[in-house]
């Protein structure tokens, strides 16, 4: 099993922002906006790209995933609000 | 001199978001909505982290940066449009 660090921001249609918000909550830690971290599996990535494009106009919603195999080979800073302050960065 | 691959995403009051996204478009390359990606040298960045905190109201705006010291640690998927189709990733 595969896990690993992620990074998913979406850029979508006010109408279908609540839906994306909701999907991306089930896979992953909401940390500003429409931004979301936490470790995943590749399987269950796969499982929420597919769940999102049934959400998305693909010819105008955007959902970009960035994704690295090690949480180590990243390093995260917060400037003013911390607005989730869940965190599994060490 | 230290260049880092960089992603960053701000939260701000609508009043303030026109001066923030001008101040990260002359250090990184915009992507989506309030994301930015680039690279960018350790003194730039903090430069750019200086200018944000004099724009940002740090009990209410929010600032995430990742960095990264190799951008082949990082991995991007896009789904959808690619608002920004300039990309720096082999």
């Amino acid at each position: 099993m595969v896990v690993m660090y992620c990074i998913l921001v979406y850029d979508c249609h006010e109408k279908r922002v609540a839906k994306m918000l909701k999907l991306c909550r089930k896979y992953l830690n909401w940390i500003q906006n429409s931004v979301f971290e936490g470790e995943i599996t590749e399987v269950k990535l796969r499982e929420l790209q597919y769940e999102a494009k049934k959400i998305m106009e693909l010819d105008y919603d955007s959902l970009i995933v960035f994704t690295s195999r090690n949480s180590k080979w990243l390093n995260k800073e917060i400037i003013g609000v911390d607005k989730n302050p869940i965190d599994i960065f060490i």
